[in-house]
């Protein structure tokens, strides 16, 4: 079904459910451009190839988000499908103005297959990462805590607009006396007016009405002025109301994908890497820069992963299989020795059967589940198990498990990033960079290394490209036979990564720096002094070279989002206004040098935390409230309930057990391998 | 009317007849958004605030552009107008892939006001800069010459392919010796064996068929195997014609701009400081980073423009109109004192009544020409002239022509951007950046100034701000009040701007080297290895830091776009079949130093001048190919024309005439201060 801000609330009970019953669910998601600026090479490494995705990649847009639900019918012995189509688009207010790239030819591509832009911006669901969620949840709390305060110091109103704002009033004042109508609509007064307005008329009126903003469809404000009944709750309480709202309608699709997160369930996709780098980027935190943050990071939102794309690239698949691209790869599934399973659906909840709706995520994530059953029960086939249920967990699936397919260089036979483990580690000694004179063209670099057999090139730019022997053993004869051609100048990949590379790939690390993630917040925070600092909003991950060691001793906040993690922060909690709640926690131990002045109003001890957080440089957690249901293990509520660790793990671990009844601590330690620290209150899950 | 991809070619010729039957062209753009980074300060000077858009308004895309040509009906004595309203899209192929940044609240502000982003993807008119032109025709016609070589260097069909093409080779013999149909297609190919088939098949049946590569609706592609018949081109030449289409296609809307230009006529925008740097920006030349050269540059491309903001916001309009919203305007011209004067069109070709249409931009184009009218009009009455056409170069106009209206800056006695003179200079002496504590609110403020009276305050961030003093005369004692003040640091405007922010607008400056369109360009040079120097397509602009004297003499290339002044690079010209062909220029007097190996081919030449011109650092020309109708001056044909100049001007610029008869020079000194220097020959109209 197709899920628009229009329904979006309504659906969500039923994702959950969907979420909740599933075996496992699929997913896919369509951005406005795939990579800027230089593409991965086919010689690069897992961790090459995940930077140049981080930094190329993450200022696109995600536009639509198609999550499949697979669950068992136990009475019909099939499968059954609950598939949701997502349109994406964070709209601005409250959340951030988000500035965003687009590729022309990757938007040409989705509306030639169909997809609608329109729908898009006006009925797109908003989104932001958990980080800006709880900072806005922050900065509305202490902003709202300001109302009522601001008639003591009304604005004086300049000569020019007296007679205008008189004029006004006189009609408010027969609207209220003469009139019975409900509501009255101020129109075509420009925001200084409007400002004005609300002042006086509330100065004036405060009895008898209440003043509102109306948004108009084509995005022109009026004043609403509505006269109070009896049992109307006050202005401020409906303001209020209406500003968490408005707050919940803009943090949006996150909460879906951290349902999807905390159900803990296998997620398939096709082709996965850049869907989940937009996933997790978009939904949950800014990607790190540390490659090993990545991988641990990525499989502590989503424990268990699985590329239908991967998949299909081993045996017994590999060899029947003519082409991987998805639609092609379900066709050749459809015949034997393959088949597709029967999946039904129940009427309005899923596809029923193959539609041409190619590019449309909801579709996709549909087929990616189709193709996934299919190849699943051919393996359970071969090892003579005919049961057409799948389980996650069994050792059919234990090979593909958490591992991203990297398209562009299994070839060169680095075929995944590993999530949980060592990547493979390919000789590259066949590979060589060459420059070359500008004139040159394919084939003369051919004829350049025909003696040595064919070769695979990777242009560069105009003058020098990467060169890969196929006949590998001829290495050292090139090098040699090479060495002296005056025309070109021959290094082998490794010296090269290692001299020419070491600082582009920094560049890589530090590009991220001054991305216009930089800029966009700028503008919000202009407009919002309220708001937050930029650093705390963009500078979540340091890079590994500014870390400090943690201090070994901190309390952490609880958040179903994602907060700094030292040095202690405010304990926020949901009240059943829905409003969240600033507690100040103790003063801070120590006092950083560079704080400016000592603390006078309430706001300045959080404010020198977030000084302190500057100075000790400390690294961001990214959590994503998961709901843990085994946290039988630590056998007390409230307490850090975590994952098996191997012993070496565990050496790398400093957790304090916060035993504050009302704190939930969340923690991701880039350190740790693949280990997630997680806990969970019952009364902290999202819905 | 509505023009689209469909329609554009079609429509060109009457849009060049209302342009040229114009007494005026009023303009508007629609871009996916306004300002990236920080906004400009309501104290910035006229160059901050260029500089401010240049760098944080540009890499947004321009995505509707409004034309209406006001001509008058000498029979009904009262205007027609013919509004175009085009919708642009610069889609990649043969152009670059463009990555562009959007605003989410300004894509949702147009989709609010009826803007439709479908047609915009689907059917918007390509455009591209004259120098992305120009290096593309430069490149097609190096890559047609190469055409027919290919063969003899053909690709090994690996073993694993060899049935395929057999049995599709197969399928092509009978369909020439078995079958009556014209067409047969090839489809399921992945793009290795595309290239595969075009090169057996050319072998095999040269004779008989000719392949070509179409694209489908949902952008995939298969083989077109056509028939050949008696009379039919070979299949060379129309792949040419293709591609030359192809091209023509991709410069879309570019040759509209050049021709509001070449034109000369006045044109009348609203507000259009955006609208002005969009329009050269993305039809003609990257912005330069010097604003002395942007003024020049702008009044080089468009000698006459007139912003109604700034019309409005003069006497005796000031006082008479409440606000100067475009739409807001309107109405009130309407009534009396003012009143809008008849403006006819013929069914179909322009607007004949007032729909609310606003935000398309050929209604906003229309209105605007309207209020023009209107205040033209009223003008005109007071200096008890009563005739209704108006005489563009009159003294009427006169004071506000060639003004770029600052809005943001206006209130702050720095109303305009003047394109040819000196720009206005208000004192800033009542202005201070001010340091205070974080927690401060603005009413922290307001009580920290109030002995001195009310004050302007601009935001700059969470702790500093700049003050501007409503009681000018105060300035010194708040110095000396706040000097002793701990708690703030008060610096005067222009102190603080000199040491902070010297470095700050370098930063500026430098930022656009740094900026996206340097990605941008990457992806296509990868693909396309033919392609440009990214330094040619990028750096067309160096600081002025960075400026190095012109060499006196140069042979300058003629250009209808944009090209490299010097050293001189080859002479183009259109041949009769489209096609440019480059003639290369005498060899270069002095090789530069690090030139890399001696020309070898017909294409060093060229490289080495594209070296060179790296070496000695020089500036680019912008030109529009602008038509000299007035070439009367030099009384002879073929040299250069050159507008009045003052004599300290003339004394800046050094002109070579150059006098080879082909040649067309264009000329664009960025030194020279409000000077064009143009040239026209006949056959070098753009239609």
């Amino acid at each position: 079904m197709e899920v628009v801000r229009r329904n979006f609330k309504d659906t969500l009970p039923l994702i959950s459910d969907s979420i909740e019953k599933a075996d496992f669910l699929s997913i896919d998601t369509e951005f406005t451009g795939l990579i800027n600026g230089r593409d991965v090479s086919i010689f690069d490494s897992p961790e090459d190839y995940y930077l140049r995705c981080m930094n190329g990649s993450c200022e696109f847009l995600l536009i639509q988000f198609g999550l499949s639900a697979f669950y068992w019918d136990e009475k019909e012995k099939h499968y059954m499908n609950d598939t949701y189509n997502f349109y994406l688009y964070p709209r601005g207010r409250p959340g951030p103005d988000r500035m965003f790239l687009c590729q022309s030819s990757s938007l040409d591509f989705l509306a030639s297959n169909g997809f609608n832009f329109n729908k898009l911006i006006k009925e797109g669901i908003s989104y932001m990462t958990a980080l800006t969620e709880t900072k806005l949840r922050e900065s509305l709390t202490e902003r709202q805590q300001t109302y009522g305060t601001r008639e003591k110091d009304p604005v004086r109103i300049p000569d020019e607009n007296k007679q205008l704002i008189e004029d006004i009033c006189a009609k408010v004042k027969n609207f209220i006396d003469n009139t019975t109508e409900k509501e009255m609509e101020i129109d075509k007064c420009n925001s200084f007016i409007r400002m004005l307005l609300f002042q006086e008329l509330r100065i004036r009126f405060k009895d008898d009405v209440m003043v509102d903003t109306k948004i108009l469809e084509n995005k022109s404000r009026v004043l609403k002025v509505i006269r109070k009944t009896a049992g109307m709750s006050d202005q401020e309480t409906m303001r209020k109301k209406r500003e968490w709202d408005e707050l919940e309608e803009a943090v949006g699709f996150s909460k879906v994908a951290k349902m999807i997160s905390q159900s803990e369930k296998l997620v398939v996709g096709h082709n996965m890497l850049l869907d989940i780098l937009h996933t997790l980027g978009n939904f949950f935190q800014q990607l790190p820069p540390d490659y090993n943050s990545f991988k641990e990071f990525t499989h502590c939102m989503f424990p268990k992963l699985l590329d239908t794309k991967y998949m299909s690239s081993l045996p017994p698949f590999k060899d029947k299989l003519g082409s991987s691209v998805l639609t092609e790869l379900l066709s050749t599934l459809a015949e034997p020795p393959f088949s597709i399973p029967k999946v039904g659906c129940v009427e309005g909840r899923g596809y029923s059967n193959l539609k041409d709706k190619q590019h449309e995520a909801g579709y996709d994530a549909y087929i990616t589940g189709l193709c996934f059953l299919a190849m699943h029960a051919h393996l359970a086939r071969m090892r003579g198990d005919h049961s057409e249920r799948l389980v996650p967990q069994s050792a059919t699936l234990k090979p593909f498990l958490n591992k991203l397919f990297l398209a562009k260089t299994a070839r060169q036979d680095s075929p995944y990033i590993n999530l949980t483990g060592a990547d493979p580690t390919p000789s590259r000694d066949h590979v060589f960079h060459l420059v070359f004179p500008k004139e040159w063209q394919r084939n003369d670099l051919n004829q350049l290394f025909s003696p040595f057999g064919a070769i695979t090139v990777h242009f560069l730019d105009e003058t020098s490209a990467y060169i890969g022997l196929e006949r590998r053993e001829q290495a050292a004869d090139v090098m040699r036979a090479l060495a002296k051609n005056a025309r070109v100048t021959l290094t082998p990949y490794y010296k090269y990564k290692s001299y020419g590379s070491g600082d582009a790939e920094m560049a890589l690390r530090s590009d991220r720096a001054k991305s216009d993630t930089y800029k966009l917040i700028a503008k919000t925070e202009m407009k919002s002094r309220q708001a937050l600092t930029r650093s705390n909003l963009t500078s979540s991950w340091t890079s590994p070279q500014a870390r400090q060691p943690l201090p070994q001793k901190v309390s952490r906040a609880r958040s179903n989002s994602t907060s700094l993690t030292s040095p202690p922060v405010a304990t926020r909690k949901r009240t059943s206004s829905g409003v969240f709640q600033v507690d100040e926690s103790e003063p801070l131990a120590k006092k950083p040098e560079i704080s400016p002045s000592p603390p006078e109003n309430p706001r300045t001890s959080a404010e020198a935390q977030r000084t302190n957080a500057e100075a000790t440089r400390t690294r961001a957690e990214p959590t994503n409230g998961r709901k843990k249901t085994d946290s039988a293990e630590t056998g007390k509520k409230d307490t850090v309930t975590k994952k098996k660790d191997s012993p070496e793990q565990k050496k790398d671990k400093i957790e304090k057990i916060d035993t504050k009844k009302d704190k939930v601590i969340e923690k991701f330690d880039s350190k740790a391998k693949s280990n997630c620290v997680t806990a969970f209150k019952e009364s902290d899950s999202w819905d």
